[in-house]
């Protein structure tokens, strides 16, 4: 576009670049209002040549017929106008014209006086983050409720916006208000997106009637200009509210374990370890739920397959969550929809990871341990790392080295360091909790925390071999000395035979219960 | 949704909530996957009863025809698909078919296995943050650009995109790729958004030879589901390109100066004030640049009105960027945005505040200081902190206090504190700067800096004064103790009176230049 000097109101002839976008032309393109909104329709585009008058007029008359069309020409007559004024006196001017078309979002703009001045625009382009991504939402009684999203972290970072929550009754159309509360589980852990736990109270019960509703989360954007995203999260139908489901007398499971996002190259051979191991250390009554963002690949599925057609396992697909960068694939987002779920199918929920083995004293069950005292909601766990390379060479072992499970092979623990804090992982009473982490939950309702050592209870980690698609074994120690103190990888190792002396009743376990399995390493 | 047993995978019973929402069942609402794309039929909703066979063959015929209303029944297909196959072999199924109408945006989801296990979706929600605000782009050259926007910061900040530029000739279609160099000048003080300045560099010239051409941008998400956004941010028409205006010898003025964003309850006398000093101080070759983020109200326009008349000022309307949350105001996006505005506008560019009065010795000129050495790019200058409200108590102020000048009775500076560092302000020769700050530019082309003590050259800042809409004297000194050293405010003050001399100066200057002003406080 030219600039034309004696219609300047700027005397700066030289300037070059996009001021001269905003002075008054003979030629005028409108195209660049008009593409922002007008997605179904990428191919059409208008060139309209600019007269003041005939121009503001058919704008006017097109802005009659064609809102449907989701096109704003008014966007474009008050640009046009705006330009117009340049050099004559303040003419009124609704502002909020500028609105939808140029955005792409919905935004009250009415308050801005876009009227004076040499007007600059700064127009959006592309999607970084959504307000919300929604996962799930669970009932927690009669009139109580849990949320789990994500929610952009900058933007819940720096407005810390309210979120509000009603339940809405289809069949009366009453609204109630719900008092929400919101936790943020993921220790500030999150990129591009932040873990939101909205925990959604009644003052009385609600839909307990049976009757069709629905529960809405409005997620705010904490500033003037932008409404709150109204999102149905939950929908009851008629008669599906039961009330019995409450009652732990009434759970179906003794046990639930829920997994951690997965991902990588997983080895399913360690996979069918740990199922099986599990699977029998748990006992019947017991249901395991696995997250896959990536690593359930078709081979370890093959091995999943028997516990998931007996019903032992639930193989949640979280792929999609990929696309939403929050904080290794989400996995705070994951535990917290996995501890909702698990709240009133079994009075106890695992949280750890699947080349972590659980491990209970004979002396004592699993039960004794977790029930022992009704005040304990939650109970940490302690951990015992064991080395992912170090094995003993004996004549035995060699011959069946390739065939041998991962457990039974590596045999050494890490002698721990003073003063460090070694992780620990955890199990809870769900229904006491308002959010998970991987570690413990830092939100518990009711009762007391335990955090034991481990002579009754412990967990045995052996990190970084559940991803190894070959032989583990690396380090050999002789049979004649393998009680000695070994030196490996900077750390001491003691030899731990505990859950390797498991293997052969595990892998009777598994025949029995699922057959013959293949071996993929 | 009634969660028929028989049918279920998994045999938890007693589950709540939105796992329903993932198992066969006989009727499925599907106005959620429609409502999300259907934003110019938002009364619109389908709800259709669902029978296998009947449903999926009507979704392929009807995905034919309806493309462009943006609704894509695939989804809604591919999604009951998927329920179907529960407890069936695996299909292959051609996952990327829930993309579009899900995520509101252009999302390539193909790498994304969705076909196996229980699937969990993810549905987005609002827009916290676009990927980029396109403010304004410059050529610095026959063949290098540079572009002012904002970016998302915490994609930014994680996922480190990469910037591309390229330029197309329209004439010849031909396209030259750009070499692109970022500068993020905000010291990481940015909110939900970040500045970025990209300059790109051509190994050619382009577009000199004035035919019609643009430059586009290249904003990336840094991650492998989603393709950048191109942006035109520059057209040059035919005949538009002038390679003279790069040259020193044809800058229109000696000086500009660059106002960051001005907002607030400005009084309109301090703004009278400064102005009518700084027009004065600049002299004729020189041009100001406001920048109006909510502080130019209508009395406030009043008093600056006869210098924009005379082209002296250009007042910049920038409300418009309130919408997006930088910081302040966006004031790092508004001072680069006028560094490259004024590069070929004049030899230095001043960034001070509209509270802040230049000054040099009379012993010397600006000029004088300025040029003196020709390798000096940037000079930064040195504060005078002035306290914002004693004044020195005699009959002719008394007098006339009300209608006095604010510097002309604010006549105390602050000793400095030793050991305490102080804000300086600058002045660049713009076309040696690739981006600025508000302090100083930490990206200069070539030159060197000078960070000279306040002898020849420095500021007077009136902290606190621009927004006091009253009387700024609050305490009085007695004229026979003016001297004297002040205790106020927790900081000791001595007499500063080199502003105040000069305000009879000052004020005739105004009246000959632009006559009588209004006296709003």
């Amino acid at each position: 576009m030219k600039m034309e000097k004696h219609q300047t109101v700027i005397k700066v002839e030289n300037e070059t670049g996009r001021v001269k976008d905003k002075v008054r032309s003979k030629e005028l393109r409108c195209h660049t209002a008009i593409k922002f909104h007008m997605r179904a329709f990428p191919d059409i585009r208008v060139n309209v040549i600019y007269t003041m008058v005939l121009a503001i007029g058919l704008c006017l008359v097109v802005a009659q017929f064609s809102p449907l069309l989701g096109f704003d020409p008014k966007v474009w007559c008050a640009v046009m106008a705006k330009l117009e004024k340049l050099g004559k006196p303040e003419v009124s001017h609704p502002p909020q014209l500028i609105s939808e078309a140029l955005f792409h979002e919905k935004i009250n703009t009415s308050s801005i006086d876009l009227t004076h001045g040499e007007l600059r625009l700064f127009k959006p382009h592309g999607l970084a983050t959504h307000l919300y991504i929604e996962m799930s939402a669970y009932r927690g009684g009669p009139r109580v409720f849990s949320i789990v999203g994500l929610a952009s972290k900058s933007l819940e970072t720096h407005h810390n916006p309210p979120y509000a929550c009603e339940w809405v009754s289809n069949s009366t159309g009453e609204v109630v208000q719900g008092r929400s509360h919101k936790v943020l589980p993921d220790w500030g852990y999150g990129k591009l997106y932040t873990v939101v736990v909205i925990t959604c109270n009644f003052a009385k019960d609600v839909g307990v009637d049976g009757e069709d509703g629905e529960l809405i989360l409005l997620a705010s954007y904490g500033d003037q200009y932008r409404q709150p995203e109204r999102i149905k999260v939950l929908s009851e139908s008629k008669g599906e509210y039961n009330g019995s489901i409450f009652n732990p007398q009434n759970f179906p499971y003794d046990y639930v374990y829920c997994g951690s996002s997965v991902y990588g190259n997983i080895s399913p051979q360690r996979m069918r370890e740990w199922m099986a191991y599990h699977a029998r250390f748990f006992g019947d009554k017991a249901h395991f739920i696995l997250h896959d963002s990536g690593g359930f690949h078709e081979d370890v599925r093959k091995v999943l397959e028997p516990w998931i057609k007996q019903g032992k396992v639930t193989l949640q697909n979280i792929r999609q969550q990929e696309i939403y960068d929050g904080y290794y694939h989400n996995q705070f987002l994951i535990v917290n929809d996995c501890l909702f779920r698990s709240r009133f199918m079994a009075n106890w929920t695992f949280f750890f990871d699947v080349d972590e083995y659980m491990y209970v004293e004979p002396t004592t069950t699993l039960s004794q341990v977790l029930n022992e005292n009704p005040n304990i909601t939650q109970i940490t766990i302690e951990q015992v790392p064991m080395a992912k390379d170090i094995c003993v060479a004996d004549n035995a072992t060699r011959g069946d080295l390739k065939s041998s499970w991962g457990f039974e092979k590596l045999v050494y623990r890490k002698v721990l360091k003073p003063g460090l804090r070694y992780d620990r992982k955890y199990a809870v009473q769900a229904r006491h909790a308002e959010a998970a982490g991987i570690h413990m939950s830092m939100n518990m309702l009711k009762g007391q925390n335990l955090y034991p050592k481990g002579d009754k209870i412990r967990y045995y980690h052996y990190h970084g071999t559940i991803n190894k698609r070959g032989e583990v074994c690396k380090k050999f120690v002789d049979a004649g000395n393998k009680t000695a103190l070994q030196t490996h990888d900077n750390h001491y190792h003691r030899l731990e035979e505990t859950i390797a002396k498991m293997a052969k009743d595990v892998k009777l376990y598994e025949l029995n219960t699922v057959g013959t399995q293949p071996f993929i390493v």
